[in-house]
């Protein structure tokens, strides 16, 4: 593992992206979303993901030549075209409109279709609660996970966000609607480690906690069962209705590779109705309340989602970024 | 087990809210709710309830002598206070509003404070959807769920709804955050069965499928393990931070059993922008496509959220909606 100082992490990554012809501006932006998001400890959806958005760039699949379109709006709601353009941007500028459009609405919705992967999505969540603002926003992906009751995968995981701001900390969360990301499952495993609970079906149709197995099957289990499979379907059909955008089976069935997904982002302006002071002291007794819980014997620590961001960032700061060997060999192959 | 006629269903529980001090119209909405809930099947949150309904209006837990009260408000969202008054009839008011708020402004927001539990959430996402918007809505409740990693029930299962209407049936999500409903697991234990996946923890800690040892230890499984309680906490704190309302903790501490709820009510007037039949048709296809799912051997059907509800109805308007023989007794004792 390398371990990479932030500002250099990001003017390598900027360098790249200028290289594979983004403008220096669209090019900054992006490097800070990637770098951003290794730096916050997210690394499955930050600089390790940096090459592969490189080839997608190369092949067309994520398109430098367009920019999101309005199509449609109300009020506090829009429709966007992304024109198949990159998915951090388009999130990005997404939130922020529905953040600047609840600023006068009271509630607003951005909702965008044919973008593309968005990486981490707890960054826009957190853009969102650094205004002052709680958002909700979700995504559809291609199919990587089987309905209920079924062995090939129709649905997407489908990650969805909650972001809360307070003071002394936001509140995040960011979940897909699968158990296991296939990530995961692979660095099980590669380190023959079993999973700490069921996370997918064996090719004999058992529940199985061995990671080979369900990476052998591809029946990765949705989170609660039936209920992760009845919340990613909705997730996808209400994104494809709030924007004609489209389901994942249409992505599915699109000869490239994951592309095109549907996107929605929702923001509330709740401190122009309500005393902020007052609503930051509600959530901090909350979660004192849920830190003061009965630890259960042997169980994992108590924490609530967002807690330990600060000093991730607070470490990563001071000891540089870790990358990859492998990763950072590409990116500079990439200058 | 009694079938009883929707029809005789609905005007004897008027006549029991009459008795018990609401005015004509109320009991008849109210009525209502609990019939419709029982005639769709959802049997736990219909005229099952019925009878702890009155103990609670009798107790001044549900408070009949209040209306709710708009207490801030901007452009598409509304904050309001409940005054402790009858949850269904006041989730279905502040749904409406939201409604009617999303037809001028594309999408609305309608958070509670000070309500009552709502009997069964997807009633309300359901009438959002007959007015041909989409809707999010979701609830905290009192501490029923331990914190991952907690033995004890500091958080609720909070249960989200989300309905997108369609031409051939609406699709509609109605899930709380834990793996099963404390009515579930009673039904098991008394049965002597096991649960076909593990429902919490016994009192050694250990994950079970025993209904009985899960009831001992009152360690509920949230849905998804870690990640049902960490949108359980998000929703909550959305919910509090929306409307100023009472948490998971106020609930929990006030010396009344659960009352004084939050909710959330979001409507998304998505036909005023995109094509309505276009919109049905990528809803079609999506569903088409899952219920196209290779089925897994041994496995559950395929099936969407909201799929049985038609049949369902059909059936019990046809050999009359039943009802449990006990529950019917309290009801005609409260005439």
């Amino acid at each position: 593992m390398l371990y990479i100082a932030f500002d250099e992490l990001t003017a390598t990554l900027t360098a790249a992206l200028e290289k594979a012809g983004f403008d220096p501006s669209r090019a900054a932006r992006l490097a800070d979303v990637f770098a951003r998001n290794s730096l916050e400890g997210v690394y499955s959806h930050g600089v390790n993901r940096f090459p592969r958005f490189l080839g997608e760039v190369q092949k067309g699949i994520v398109r430098l030549d367009t920019q999101p379109e309005t199509v449609a709006s109300l009020g506090g709601m829009e429709v966007w075209d992304g024109h198949f353009g990159p998915g951090p941007l388009i999130a990005e500028q997404a939130m922020a409109r529905a953040v600047a459009l609840a600023g006068e609405h009271g509630v607003a919705c951005v909702s965008v279709r044919c973008t593309n992967h968005w990486l981490r999505p707890g960054r826009y969540g957190l853009a969102a609660a650094e205004a002052g603002m709680a958002a909700l926003l979700f995504t559809n992906t291609a199919g990587n996970m089987p309905a209920w009751g079924a062995v090939d995968a129709r649905l997407g995981n489908n990650p969805i966000v909650l972001a809360i701001p307070r003071s002394k900390g936001h509140i995040v969360v960011d979940m897909a609607m699968s158990q296991f990301a296939y990530g995961k499952l692979e660095v099980a495993a590669l380190s023959g480690s079993k999973l700490p609970i069921p996370g997918g079906f064996d090719e004999s149709g058992a529940l199985t906690d061995d990671p080979a197995a369900i990476l052998a099957s591809r029946r990765i289990l949705p989170t609660g069962y039936w209920k992760g499979a009845a919340m990613s379907l909705a997730l996808d059909c209400m994104g494809a209705a709030l924007s004609l955008g489209r389901t994942v089976s249409v992505i599915r069935k699109d000869p490239l590779p994951e592309r095109g997904l549907t996107q929605v982002f929702v923001a509330f302006n709740f401190r122009a109705l309500v005393d902020a002071a007052q609503a930051d002291r509600l959530l901090d007794e909350e979660l004192e309340d849920l830190l003061g819980s009965t630890p259960a014997p042997g169980g994992a620590p108590v924490r609530y989602p967002g807690q330990n961001r600060e000093s991730i960032i607070h470490e990563n700061l001071t000891r540089g970024v870790p990358i990859n060997e492998q990763t950072w060999e590409k990116v500079l192959a990439a200058l």
